[in-house]
């Protein structure tokens, strides 16, 4: 029976997990991946930059590149989504996978990440990496001189728009509300910048194009037209924590939705640990090398409690 | 003058300085590493093995692809040591370099890292890494079936010793003193371990081999010699931070000498932030993927405070 009991059950195949997999397989742990897309969000990006050693690598070739790397130790990904964690007699965790399987183990690893809030308005998804990015610090750098709009009113959104007039031409941020709900901070910087044009009372209707993002139709007018030219547009409405099923097992919230971890990535139920965007680690900076560093973190911490 | 002035100097050139001035140079600012050795001690690994993607990789290769990244972005490593720091009178801070040169900036990253300890022996600097060591969980996979002797009786060389038993074929813990200083939870784990053998009272004299190590001469016999056949040997004796210069300008070290940083990276003296293996963050785990975290969450925060 033994042999069927995993030491460690990774859920999520985005960076944190895939680094926590390398880690625990180099540890000798018995470990399987579960998520529903290999690479996660990463697998998404365009071109990374910002991976050391890396410059112009694809989000696709990254998770080419580490799954390999995980899969020759011998390590299986389950691409399905886990619909219940439960804790069994024998104090092991239960994970209920969407295909109906069971599967078992000693510890969890919760690396799922978050989901960028959508604005699910036409276009959006079509030109997903072909000028439409939930992600200034990844993305934004691929606009110098350009014009890009980003969508939203509170402090990653105005930070966003403030990152993006070093790089841009011209920085609309598109607010559906009349006043901004960021930090003074962040709202005075905005205000003196030249670069950046705030648009209020305003919504996105569509996003129009031929090969990449060329404009966008609002339900307002700005500057007597009821559409924006734009390169570029950057999302940022804020991130949905899919923490329902975390609940139920008792794991610990912050306010926000996150996961709250200590410094070795343990949450509040004994032998579950979190790494990645959906913890309060890393000071809450979500990059991919933050993440890899988490699930690296988590997993010295697992490999330590199993040996005990 | 003020074009001479950088927004960022960071001083160490290993994975955390590096990886703090890639985001640097995204975000926008003028910056410089300064630092011994481009790569720091990563330069000197045989293969990473668990740098996420790329299995195979040597230290000296990446330290190449990550100094030939840095650079595209036109920033420069001065290969020099850091003689002082000290606060200028306009509030910027003033390097002193250690071929007479006066550098300025806004802020600093401390990224300099440890030095192992070493034992200070015949032999140990020739086979670093061709059977030497420093970083059990580094090297330990290339040691599967092999004999290894871990040399030290702290926690470190404890949990590295059974780290190795679960690769290599007999592991040897080889203390100078009589009863081991590590916690009673691993030193119980390693007495029940049938691959661990302790020899006490013992020093190593000298590392012997060809092309690789193959022996150790003692100072004491074991089972009636005074050698040990072994195929690697891993140093487990400790770090040297070299913190001097730190204290002089008045950064707080914990007991261990670990500079203390926040969440974001700061330290105590305002303008100055610390990442990598000499810092108190990533629950102390000394990995290139944890320090080349730490150097991008400092660089987001340092970029937050430049824009202040």
């Amino acid at each position: 029976m033994t042999k069927n009991i995993y030491d460690l059950i990774i859920i999520g195949a985005g960076p944190a997990g895939l680094s926590a997999s390398l880690y625990a397989s180099r540890y000798g742990l018995k470990n399987v991946i579960v998520g529903g897309i290999s690479g996660g969000l990463t697998s998404q990006i365009h071109k990374i930059g910002n991976w050391l050693g890396s410059p112009d690598i694809s989000g696709m070739d990254f998770t080419k590149n580490s799954t390999e790397h995980i899969k020759s130790f011998g390590t299986e990904i389950l691409n399905y989504l886990v619909d219940e964690i439960n804790k069994s007699e024998e104090g092991l965790f239960e994970v209920l996978l969407s295909n109906g399987n069971n599967i078992k183990s000693k510890t969890i690893l919760i690396a799922t990440g978050l989901k960028h809030r959508k604005l699910g308005v036409p276009g959006e998804e079509n030109f997903l990496g072909k000028g439409v990015s939930y992600c200034a610090t990844c993305d934004g750098f691929f606009y110098r001189d350009k014009i890009v709009g980003i969508v939203g009113g509170n402090d990653s959104a105005v930070s966003a728009a403030l990152f993006m007039s070093d790089i841009a031409a011209h920085v609309y941020i598109i607010y559906r509300g009349e006043n901004l709900r960021a930090e003074n901070f962040w709202l005075e910087a905005a205000q003196k910048n030249k670069k950046i044009e705030i648009i209020r009372n305003t919504n996105i209707k569509e996003i129009i194009g031929d090969k990449k993002v060329e404009e966008a139709s609002l339900d307002n007018t700005h500057q007597g037209k009821d559409s924006l030219r734009l390169d570029g547009i950057f999302i940022e409405i804020g991130f949905i924590p899919s923490a329902e099923m975390l609940k139920k097992i008792g794991i610990d919230l912050d306010e926000e939705g996150y996961v709250k971890i200590e410094k070795d990535g343990r949450t509040s139920v004994k032998g579950i640990w979190a790494a990645g965007d959906i913890t309060t680690g890393s000071n809450k900076f979500k990059q991919i090398i933050t993440a890899a560093s988490e699930g690296a973190i988590a997993t010295s911490s697992i490999q330590e409690y199993l040996r005990k």
